[in-house]
């Protein structure tokens, strides 16, 4: 391996660096199924019984044997003797046999003997007597046993994020808990001399700190609990002993600020310092995020991220969260959205460069349009929907070119 | 206005005849603004200062005069006098007058009299004295007051759901607490005698009670509250006061199972019931989720399902959720995703259908692969990453055609 640090290697290059390096894996934790939605599985999920478990009836209606009434139609209709009715949740109580039926409802265990049911609209009932006039489609109103799920099958594997439709899944099949992974504990340490929180008032050259809202807030989103070391001052002793503490308590840490070569840059001194690997890369080919640091203290992923919160974030998303994952035992893998650009982008081709856009549905397809700024204006973020990527060495696309937007990590699915 | 119910409509004009009456809106809460990720705005948000509210530099360098450098280069440079150097979080102490220059740090503030700033690699110092090799570009490095946000500009409408860097950019404009919808309280009320919890044993003829798990997680994910009324059997009483209970209790109302027209069919029955306008639609002609019941008690939306999970998964994602949402003052307006289908997709032209899909990244596009199977089988709700709309009247879709996919509610955006 080339010596530690890398500098300024393209965003997969940095990524392919840490891949190298083990990284801790979170916790785990067995939670009932009904409380899982959005949880990691960590640790596949089998069948515990076949889904159905016994015979079911889709439709009203009767059943029978399907051979016996197949060639029954309006003309020449079949009488069949109904023996009586199954009742929902229960097992039918007589079998059928040649010349009988019974009446079932939609999902209704079909009784022994039975092979299809005749839909109620092709039937008619008088007395004890059921007159047959379409039995051709008969055995397709039976869903059978194990037909959607079969005892011991594999439904989903480890890693696999908990939709609500899969607890349905999950619990359908009989399996009342599952293991799953805490959420990694991330360590926020954001320096900078010039913060000011909002509630407090705003002195001369101060601004105020948007990344101990904004990086917090993210890393929830992305699934992981957070610990916020407060505002740091510009000093290295206060920020090593901080990062010390962050090490201590959390899986990693994230400083904001320092990342830089600037006189007040510590964060890779600091890294550097703590352990090994300590600093694997020290400045990507990428805008945002030029002055990024990614290491690891033993298994602990420890990233310095600009101070500046644009870059910040981008870096956090785009850097930060693919190693963050591997705690989980996965990457990052969200499918991008694919939409039309509606304006040209067009940036140095030296670098890589991540341009917040917004989306908006069009009549026949999404719309992405890149928010033209730069890293200093917090509001290209904050009205962004996702992230366009423009590889190393293009610089142009053209407005109309479909394109791929990775979205940006939120809460929510509704807008 | 037609004679309610309407039957057979489509869904669109199922939500449509939903639209002429008022639903109650979601109550409202002040919040501080590092809490309010995922959170929905109750009123709009304007910056309260100035971002920036002075004169920043863009880089570390040396404030100047910018017209008085401008000329410089390496052949002619300009020697300036260095009068000290901005303290980050602070005002500068000197102001710069001709022939003078203070050493600025990036984010530092401009002092008063300079117009530019000169990068430190394109300065030289010695002593007292700052070279200037470019001042070609100074204007360049400063960003103006309120180039981000101005204050009194609204930033985020009613509406918005605030994403981390959305909390950023208010927190950044001195905003430290904001308004916020309460999620709405919706009850789910499950009926089928046949329905067994995931721990029980499970008897002849009995299924698992899957929409009791589907239902609360799907609504949660969606940014709503739950209150559940457990497993209710099949009897026209016991529902009907479970539905009252939760009339009282709840914002809505969603009732799974009964929404046929079957004889143990009561939904319709007990909405109707139970007060004005009472049910609104009954019946769509969309697949799954034919039999759905749409109403109103007053401003309380109130929805049967059918008590298949796949129908009413689909039925809560596609009509209920549009109509919930209006209680935070909005419908539901999630970008879809643009994919390109990997099979031919044929289904009955006379009915609007729903196809649940998995996404895949490939190389070039997302590909969308329709799940087949019926909607007795969850495991195609279980494994799907969205929903696939066939209009009604179209019917076939030919493989490599570029489709929209509904994302289905899930609470993380990571997979």
């Amino acid at each position: 391996m080339e010596r530690l640090p890398l500098r300024r290697v393209t965003l997969s290059q940095a990524l392919q660096a840490l891949a190298a390096f083990p990284v801790r894996s979170a916790r785990t934790v067995t939670v009932p199924v009904e409380d899982a939605e959005g949880r990691i599985l960590a640790a596949d999920v089998s069948a515990r019984e076949d889904v159905p478990a016994f015979r079911r009836s889709r439709v009203d209606g009767y059943a029978v044997i399907a051979s016996e009434v197949r060639p029954a139609t309006k003309h020449q209709p079949l009488r069949l003797h109904l023996l009586g009715e199954v009742i929902m949740g229960r097992a039918a109580a007589a079998d059928v046999a040649s010349g009988q039926t019974v009446r079932i409802p939609t999902g209704g265990a079909l009784p022994s003997g039975a092979t299809g049911v005749v839909m109620v609209e092709d039937a008619e009932v008088r007395g004890d007597t059921v007159t047959i006039f379409d039995g051709s489609d008969a055995e397709e109103y039976v869903t059978d046993v194990a037909s959607d799920v079969r005892s011991g099958e594999r439904m989903f594997s480890h890693g696999a994020v908990l939709s609500p439709a899969a607890l349905g899944l999950i619990a359908g099949a009989g399996v009342a808990e599952i293991r799953v992974y805490k959420p990694p504990l991330v360590g926020v340490i954001v320096t900078g001399d010039e913060l000011i929180p909002p509630k407090q008032a705003l002195g001369p050259g101060q601004i105020r700190d948007m990344n101990s809202v904004v990086l917090p807030a993210a890393l929830r989103a992305m699934g992981f609990a957070t610990r916020e070391y407060g505002r740091v001052a510009d000093e290295r002793a206060e920020v090593e002993a901080c990062f010390r503490q962050a090490l201590q308590e959390c899986d990693a840490v994230i400083i904001s600020g320092g990342s830089s070569v600037g006189e007040r840059d510590y964060t890779p001194a600091i890294v550097a310092a703590a352990g090994s690997p300590g600093v694997v890369v020290h400045g990507i080919k990428a805008k945002p995020g030029r002055p990024a640091v990614l290491g690891l203290i033993g298994d602990q992923p420890v990233f310095g991220l600009p101070g500046n919160p644009v870059s910040a974030l981008v870096v956090l998303e785009s850097l930060a969260k693919p190693v963050l994952l591997r705690m989980f035992g996965k990457t990052d893998d969200a499918v991008p959205l694919r939409a039309r650009l509606e304006h040209d982008v067009d940036v140095e081709a030296e670098l890589e460069h991540r341009i917040p856009v917004t989306l908006s549905r069009q009549s026949d397809h999404v719309a992405a349009r890149p928010l033209l700024g730069t890293s200093s204006q917090m509001h290209i973020m904050g009205f962004a929907d996702g992230l366009l990527v423009v590889p190393l060495g293009k610089g142009r696309i053209a407005a109309g070119s479909w394109v791929d937007i990775v979205p940006l990590s939120r809460s929510r699915t509704l807008r």
